[in-house]
């Protein structure tokens, strides 16, 4: 039997795998420039048993930024275009925002007049449309705005405005036993309701910024009444308080765009053994749109200098991959 | 073959399964009384494939608390006595403690003068031996705590003060496709270095009570600095909201000993479909402590009247339990 199995063995090693017995390329949509090969090397540095940088399965933790990391956040966060979308449907009970700012300017159309009061008026757009409702009816509320909502240069749902090269790699970490979670600035319960659906991230591997709830009995039943205060910002520096409250423990590869996600790099590569720091750079203005160190939206300035500095991987989304959206491999 | 397997199939069906074949009890430490019949028909229920009661998987989130739960509480939460042995290890460093209180009375010895003087006390006691320290310091700390010290009554590590059934309630309840969680009033980071290895339960599984922490860098290296101020409360009307938070998804099953479980058993039983909600009631006097509705710790009253009114089930620890903890098994 022995001699019988070392035959086998050996005529595999001389003959080789037939390309049907080869593995398939795990990131297809990735050119195989640097940022793949530094993808694949070290995944197979930390899952290789053998290796002197092994981690065991239940540490594979792997976080990724939301806006701009694996969906487009042009030309602006999707989760504000929601909020505004709400301004006009709320309007009708509300007949006092036809002389209030910012509600004035918005449902006359003037999105940047509206805009102009910076954070207070987008903290009161959000409170109006994020609060006063239980979670079950808000998670209804965004069910419904993802399903028939259309993106204004594109008109595809936002769903689908997703980096098809980013789906692959969330897969392909998740085949190589790394539990993926989001840690966005956005809210987490304007995530939750698709996460799963669209890139396999459950609820519970969800963290983002958050409005306080309250328990209440209404009726004999309990609910979470959604109140318009903030509860946490996971943006910046909240991004690591926010890794440690949720899962506790220190991820060895992060993925980002912005400089809103700097501290999460740092955090992430300030642990032992191996790590992956990975920095989306949007380069690419044919075919998304070309912006980093001026934007007012997912400014990349710091992060940039940073990862120069620290040789963390930068994406060249032009030139690194082949797709950006799902609907451009078919 | 098609022949010869539908023989196999019906030796199997008509001489039976041996004896060595069929399953293990997984509950060997729960009597054959009430709890434990509830406890398999409703994992049953929401297991079978077949059955108008089945629970994908990913949907099957099962919540613990923790202190008189799943270990014990009595002469007091177990976190309490970590911080007063910190605050007699921190004495030395601290000269103005020996004239202020409650510090005065601690390092006396007189517990009971020290908490006479309510929350307030307890926050002051707890602020000075919990917070000033990174959280990888707080780690370090945790882990040595629960390594040396040992139960005053016992003499045994307190990750020793567990309870046998509700181990193998975790175990059962995991094999059988459930995500298992904490959700208790006790600090999380006082719980997430010991969990993994007491209770099988990784870091992001537990839920807990918090204080805010802040990003810092200090020479260079990114650090999470614990600040003397509340974050969260995860505790009576919080522990739905730190569910919601943390999870995102609604358990089917919930674990509790005292009111302030209340909410997270009303909570978890308000979702439609098989729910489980389960009461350990502290009976025994002879193996553990019994107390209930006027216990100034894990009071149970409430609970145990909402139990009645709604059919929920009640652990009678002396009466439904073989074993209380895992050394009394050997």
């Amino acid at each position: 039997m022995k001699t019988v199995r070392l035959i086998a063995l050996a005529t595999i090693a001389t003959v080789g795998l037939t390309p049907s017995m080869q593995a398939a390329d795990p990131l297809p949509s990735w050119n195989d420039t640097a940022p793949k090969k530094a993808i694949l090397t070290f995944v197979e540095r930390v899952t290789k048993p053998v290796a002197p940088d092994f981690v065991p399965a239940a540490e594979r933790i792997a976080v990724f930024d939301n806006d701009g990391t694996l969906w487009s956040e042009q030309p602006m966060y999707f989760q504000l275009l929601f909020a505004l979308d709400r301004v006009k449907a709320l309007a009708p009970q509300h007949p006092e925002w036809k002389e209030r700012e910012p509600f004035a300017s918005l449902l006359k159309g003037d999105i940047t007049s509206a805009l102009a009061g910076g954070e207070p008026a987008i903290m009161q757009i959000v409170m109006s449309t994020h609060a006063g409702m239980t979670t079950g009816e808000f998670d209804t509320i965004v069910r419904e705005w993802v399903a028939s909502a259309r993106h204004p240069k594109t008109n595809r749902p936002y769903t689908e405005m997703v980096y098809q090269p980013m789906l692959e790699l969330l897969a392909y970490l998740r085949a190589n036993g790394f539990k993926t979670y989001i840690v966005s600035g956005g809210g987490v319960e304007f995530m939750r309701p698709w996460t799963e659906k669209v890139y396999g991230i459950p609820p519970e591997q969800v963290i983002g910024s958050s409005i306080k709830t309250k328990f209440e009995m209404r009726d004999g039943q309990p609910v979470l009444v959604r109140l318009p205060e903030i509860n946490f910002v996971d943006d910046k520096d909240g991004k690591p308080v926010g890794i440690h409250q949720q899962i506790g423990r220190r991820p060895i590869a992060a993925f980002g765009n912005s400089d809103g996600d700097l501290q999460m790099l740092q955090w992430t590569t300030a642990g032992s053994g191996a790590r992956l720091a990975l920095i989306v750079h949007h380069t690419d203005a044919e075919r998304e749109i070309a912006y980093d160190r001026t934007s007012f939206i997912g400014r990349l300035d710091k992060g940039l200098d940073e990862a120069q500095a620290k040789g963390w991987t930068v994406v060249d989304m032009k030139n690194d991959w082949k797709a950006i959206y799902p609907f451009q491999t078919r």
